[in-house]
């Protein structure tokens, strides 16, 4: 009654499709399950009707040093584009409404030299965490011993440097400074080779973009992939029992030697296992939460904003969506403002209508770029934390202490079963970088294990 | 092919068995579905073989203030006697054996002077913090924002000032100070009447036992509860679409109005729910980690540390088991010594092999009270992380900004779904009396809906 092949894969994200394809070019007879009707897991195309375009819905960039993510764009034939950065972008910081060209937003000379000391401080610690073992930093203890915020108030001085600083919390981890650890914070800089390379768009995280999406990247490698990828199987139970995998999703079931579990910790914790996972790992399950995102996309006849000369990038301190991009195709098309709602504001928008939602949101673009943009001839908007299959974006971060207590666990497999998930990397964690990276860990630990 | 009842409650300890207990005295159909093939949840009677004496594994202290526990111990015909508090205490701080008389260790002046303002500091701000909503205290969010080890290391200038707070959040919490909101603890040390309140034996949460055990208490309710109690019945999924509820446990399913769920937060995350739980309270769910304690019961013919004058009482700063009690039966009896390995202490000793394990804590107890301490008769350990339907001890705990961010939905019901649990308590959260208060409150929210 139940199917058997060599590994079980739960969850077809980027994560879970790369150690199946490893596993599978290896030779070994793979299943992938998937709970949506889709693959691609945090990343997610969705049509523009009545045109041949589309709109990402999550994880839309690539960049410089992440390498696994360009090598796999090479390698399925896919090219990547710029995202646009030209023009003077908005900064909507301590009252004052401002353009500027380049990257240092004009936030005075107090607070540029506030933030500019802090960030060399975050970067110089973050660079001292060791990236596959952060928990063993000589300053690891103290760190984790503290919220992100306890840092930053400590390190910055001015109202609108620790302005600053929030509002890149809210916009890299989808959190408050509040919310989560100073070691896991600063080592999620590190993963990224510093904040500068998580906040820019030219040499940063930013940067560029894949043609076609970066779901296609997933829906590429499925097809691949073929039958062995089964979609609406959300799995439910785990049996591990006597060092063998059954794994039951709805009313099949498959049978195998090893399993990987590709899916965010807090979904892997509702997954029953038998016997129920050891206490240690069970308690880390228990301490990585979601950051929660709404992200919109607003689609224009035309990129109106890049005509006046801005590169259609805003930043502000007091609206909700703090953080807006030109999310336009490459060369001619139409034009896309893609903004984030972020942690508190996410929260906070999430109770609204759809409809005062969105009346909001425009009235940010509005503030941003004029009259036209409150008229979008399309709206889009995905709440990841109302995913079930998600249930937060674009990670999960750690709590103080879960590092330092509980990090060891976050790679070592259980038995038969693997863990992986962009939260389990160690170059750009967080990332589609990160989630390639842990499949192929993942698929390296059982092909070496016989 | 499903029962129709008027309410299904989720979990039967004290929580749950309070609401199905008040509920039916109003004339409600209720059903009480158990994980477990035994009631009490984190409360536990075990047999001492070849006797009629019994330990306690799980929560088995009752005090002053807890006026809903003690209520339900009169109502229920039971009594309560004094644990026994005559004696001297054993004090093991930094590095200093020594024996003590009363409630103040023998700490040295500076230390003693250090703690004493802290915890006036501590008692100050706690009492400041509304039961019903700490996040409107007007210091909520400054202390949401910390850990309570940075609010420690900001109060404390001793060494051993530090110490001795950090064995109390053990010993209470069973977490360190850094893993949890600062605003948590000290929401939670006011729910409890103070910290005097919770670390006292006479005077204190520890003053007093149950005649039977505290298990008793559930198992009395449940017997009264008759067939409406149905035990190995671990609920996976509870559907509340169109404003009903269809809850199943393995093969059958039950139908009513209302559920009430009464288990651990991280428990309940792990229930599938149809339509899934709103964003906001998916989001608290993932941010309530349970502590980790493993429980020691070592039971001797007699309880040879009284004869030499000692209570039985014994704290360490450098000891895994740092929080010894005499746990004797009332009258005459054998000896009975228990003792707690909190939050990373049990985390460590879980790694050890069960004789390992039990070595060490003998080595601790004879270090405290002498070499018959090693020699006990029978040897009991409870590790409440490692069971699958409790997954840690005592309760959960709070991140940082997690009552600020989530507070207001901790009780808030979500649809026909009830949430109780003593997580969810007003006063003496995290103890068997916040469960009770838990129960009447949740059932009080049924029975006032129509």
């Amino acid at each position: 009654m139940s199917e058997l092949v060599d590994v079980i894969v739960v969850g077809a994200g980027a994560a879970g499709l790369t150690a199946a394809r490893a596993l599978t070019a290896a030779g070994r007879e793979v299943v992938v399950l998937e709970a949506r009707d889709r693959v691609g897991g945090r990343t997610l195309n969705v049509e523009v009707p009545d045109s041949d375009s589309y709109v990402e819905a999550g994880g839309m960039w690539v960049g410089p040093g992440q390498d696994r993510v360009l090598g796999l764009v090479r390698e399925l034939g896919f090219t990547t584009f710029p995202t646009h950065d030209e023009g003077a972008n908005i900064s909507d910081f301590g009252g004052r409404v401002r353009r500027y060209q380049g990257r240092i937003p004009p936030l005075g000379p107090l607070a540029l030299a506030d933030i500019g000391v802090a960030q060399l401080m975050l970067d110089r610690s973050a660079r001292r965490i060791p990236l596959h073992a952060p928990w063993t930093a000589p300053h690891a203890r103290d760190l984790d011993s503290q919220t992100f915020e306890t840092w930053l108030r400590k390190h910055l001085r001015t109202p609108t440097g620790r302005a600053f600083f929030r509002l890149v919390t809210q916009a890299v981890w989808c959190a408050e400074p509040e919310d989560m650890s100073a070691l896991w914070a600063q080592f999620y800089i590190h993963s990224g080779g510093g904040l500068d390379s998580l906040i820019n768009t030219t040499g940063g995280a930013q940067q560029d973009r894949v043609v076609g999406g970066t779901q296609r990247l997933s829906i590429t490698m499925a097809e691949e992939l073929g039958e062995r990828v089964i979609l609406r199987a959300p799995v439910t139970e785990i049996d591990w029992r006597d060092n063998k995998v059954r794994v039951r999703a709805g009313r099949r079931q498959w049978r195998a030697r090893h399993a990987v579990v590709a899916v965010p910790p807090p979904l892997a914790h509702r997954i029953r296992f038998t016997p129920d996972l050891p206490a240690e790992r069970a308690q880390l399950l228990q301490r990585l939460p979601m950051g929660w995102t709404i992200k919109v996309n607003a689609v224009y006849d035309e990129s109106f904003w890049r005509a006046q000369g801005l590169s259609g990038q805003a930043n502000s301190d007091r609206r909700a969506l703090g953080t807006v991009f030109d999310a336009g195709p490459p060369g001619a098309g139409p034009g896309v403002l893609v903004g984030f709602l972020e942690a508190t504001h996410a929260q906070t928008a999430a109770r609204l209508s759809p409809k005062a939602r969105r009346d909001a949101v425009l009235d940010d673009l509005a503030a941003y770029f004029g009259p036209k943009a409150r008229n979008p001839v399309h709206y889009f908007e995905q709440d990841w934390a109302s995913e079930p299959f998600s249930r937060g974006c674009y990670g999960a971060f750690a709590t103080p202490s879960t590092l330092t207590r509980f990090g060891p666990e976050l790679r070592r497999p259980t038995g038969p079963l693997h863990w992986a998930g962009t939260e389990t990397a160690t170059r750009w964690a967080g990332y589609i970088d990160g989630a390639i990276e842990s499949g192929h860990r993942a698929a390296r630990e059982i092909l070496t294990l016989r």
